[in-house]
């Protein structure tokens, strides 16, 4: 107790596994952790660096991946976030002229949302911090053990996503 | 796009690494990936099994380690979530008899919050659960490559310990 009240960081979800808990529940606990700790820092430093949130950053690195732009429907499929928060999110964007609505090339009852030249320059600062925060943040593990952690992760992914999902109404975080 | 269109969980924060970024970027938003994946399902099964969310689950998984109960500002700490949120949660689990309040051993101005024989008896079925699903999840990699994920991730943890973090109001997730 006294070692968290002085470190609060380390007071931390992984705290639940016990010894005769299954090896992949420490896994996933460990793995929940550092993921948490890592996200945590980045939300901290872009919101004292860029004064911005991590959801307003993925929005924009979204839209930086699709020059042509991308419909409110793409944008929430490719955030996996609710269709009001990106609607909000992108209200706030627009007001501050990093991102514009402009009409659907096909569909002339839609909008597409794109990066203005304003926004894409601030976004290039952002993504470069970020990536920076990144390396940083991982340099604990070697060049060697990243790319076998970056293999590893591969294959849970495949496994991930050979089964469906459990429906939920609930798809938001 | 098709396949997403037909796979929207497939759509996911990874897709934004392309090949020219740094290698610890990539291996972070797989992390990122497929911890945002597995909690889903996680918290898409608690509610469909359980009728309950992942915050409930997990402050119940503190109690359940600390018999003698704890105060909020110790549950608040170990879960990593605002005051308020703990209050809230600790509420609606007291109104289902699942967590009661009793006083503190030694300070009499304080409360310590505990798991009900009840209480006690739901988060085991929901602990067993829990762990049969990790199990399943984590199932696309073997016990040596948990194991060996397990020793990376240990190092990664240590290394984001070993500095302090960002500072920020917003500690909440």
């Amino acid at each position: 107790m006294a070692s968290e009240a002085l470190h609060p960081a380390r007071a931390d979800l992984e705290t639940r596994a016990s010894d005769d808990h299954h090896l992949a529940l420490k896994v996933w606990l460990r793995l929940l952790a550092c993921t948490t700790r890592i996200e945590r820092e980045v939300r901290a430093r872009l919101r004292a660096e860029f004064e911005t949130t991590l959801p307003r950053f993925d929005l924009m690195a979204q839209l930086e991946r699709a020059p042509e732009g991308l419909t409110m429907s793409e944008l929430s499929r490719r955030l996996m976030v609710t269709g009001g928060n990106v609607t909000g999110i992108t209200d706030m964007l627009e007001a501050e002229d990093l991102v514009a609505r402009v009409d659907h090339p096909t569909d002339r009852r839609a909008y597409t949302v794109k990066l203005t030249p304003g926004g894409r320059r601030v976004f290039a600062k952002m993504a470069a911090a970020h990536e920076r925060w990144i390396v940083q943040l991982l340099g604990g593990l070697g060049a060697q053990e990243q790319d076998h952690l970056y293999r590893t992760l591969a294959r849970l992914k495949q496994h991930l996503n050979a089964r469906p999902p459990t429906a939920t109404k609930d798809a938001a975080r």
